[in-house]
Parts: structure tokens; C-alpha cells; sequence
């Protein structure tokens, strides 16, 4: 079986560019920017939905999100930031380890996201 | 200062059609959805954004929206989900309240949505 990508990018076996991390959470620029910041954020531990997360991991998630948001909207000079969660394969979810995207936004960059198509 | 509509809907000033709630959180279908089931999950409590949430919110969120999907795949027989938090006015915040998106997602349904844009 061959193994997930992201659990890869945890162990250092695939590069990043490392936004933040503890020991549970690492948030990585996403190798095929929607938009400049665009970030995975990803417990380390391998969980394939949001439905198999840990309750202990689901309790620090947001937290991780909120950090990672907080450095890079200082980063990239943001006013905001998306978050998106694509759960499930029918929804957009491509990698089948849990990963938030969060995109750093400003004024007037008028993007259409289409972080949650599927086609 | 006007009220928060959202902290009307927490009231039960304006009417919303519930999805599930607890003490902390609540869950009510969109008024404008951009898709069948479209839910929007909120504190109780009123906070702007994700900066402004309070740790012990923060920590039960991910489990709130966890539970408001799993209603919303069984009513919906959907297969999966979309999360979005629109965080900051500049990355399409409406209402001044925080709130997560959740949009159950079917195979086929190919919908563009447009949930985290901003014009």
C-alpha cells in the first residue's frame, strides 16, 4: 500500500515550505497555489475525514487554523482569510488525509476561488 | 447599535430552520442557499471573527460542524461536504458574526460554488 503524501510531507520524506507547526499540526503552502499564501493545514496524524478525527485532535484544529491564519495574514499583508474544507471525495477532497486550505486575502484581489468545485 | 441578526436567530427573534444546537453552538439552514441543505453553523455567544473566539469555543467548534454534517449527509443522502469560513469582511464576511458554511455534496451535483467569493 502505498503510502499518503501528506503523511510523507509530516516526516520530512517529501518538501515543504513550512508555514507553522507543533507537535500535533503542520501547516504547509500548498504546492499548487490557488492564490499566493494558499496553506494546508494537516494534523500529523493521518486521519482520511473530518468523520475519523480524534476527538482530541478535533478540539486543537481550529487552533492550529487560527495560528496559521494569524502568521500568514501578517506574511502576505492580509485584511482576511478563506478557510475551506473539502470533506469526501464528492466534495473536492483529492488527498485522502484531512487538510484545510486557508488563503490569505485583500482588498481588491477580486478572486473567483473555486476551492470547492469538483469536476 | 443594532443587533447582530445572527444573535436574533440565537434568540429566536428571527425565525431559522434548525438543523441542531447544542448550549454553545446552533446550526440553521441559510437564508439565501446556494445549494439544497446549505447550513451555517455559530456560537451562541457573539464574536467577530475566528480571532476573536474564545479558547474554549474554539475547542468545540470542529465538533459542532462534525455533527451538523452528519445530520445533513443523512437528510440530504449526500456523500461528502464543504466547510467555509469566510473570515474578515475582505474574504466575503457578511454578517459580522462569525459562522462556518457547510454545503452537503452529492456525485454529480458539479456545482461551482462560489462560497468564498468576493465582488
Amino acid at each position: 500500500m502505498e503510502e499518503c503524501i501528506f503523511c510523507k510531507i509530516v516526516k520530512g520524506e517529501i518538501p515543504s515550505e513550512k508555514v507553522w507547526e507543533d507537535s500535533e499540526f503542520i501547516s504547509f503552502l500548498d504546492a499548487k497555489p490557488r492564490i499566493k499564501g494558499h496553506t494546508l493545514i494537516i494534523p500529523k496524524k493521518h486521519f482520511n475525514t473530518l468523520m475519523d478525527l480524534e476527538d482530541d485532535i478535533s478540539k486543537k484544529y481550529i487552533g492550529a487554523i487560527k495560528k496559521t491564519g494569524k502568521i500568514l495574514m501578517e506574511k502576505y499583508n492580509a485584511g482576511g482569510f478563506n478557510v475551506v474544507l473539502n470533506n469526501g471525495k464528492v466534495a473536492g477532497q483529492i488527498i485522502n488525509h484531512i487538510h484545510f486550505h486557508l488563503v490569505p486575502r485583500k482588498k481588491g484581489d477580486k478572486k473567483q476561488l473555486d476551492l470547492v468545485n469538483i469536476e
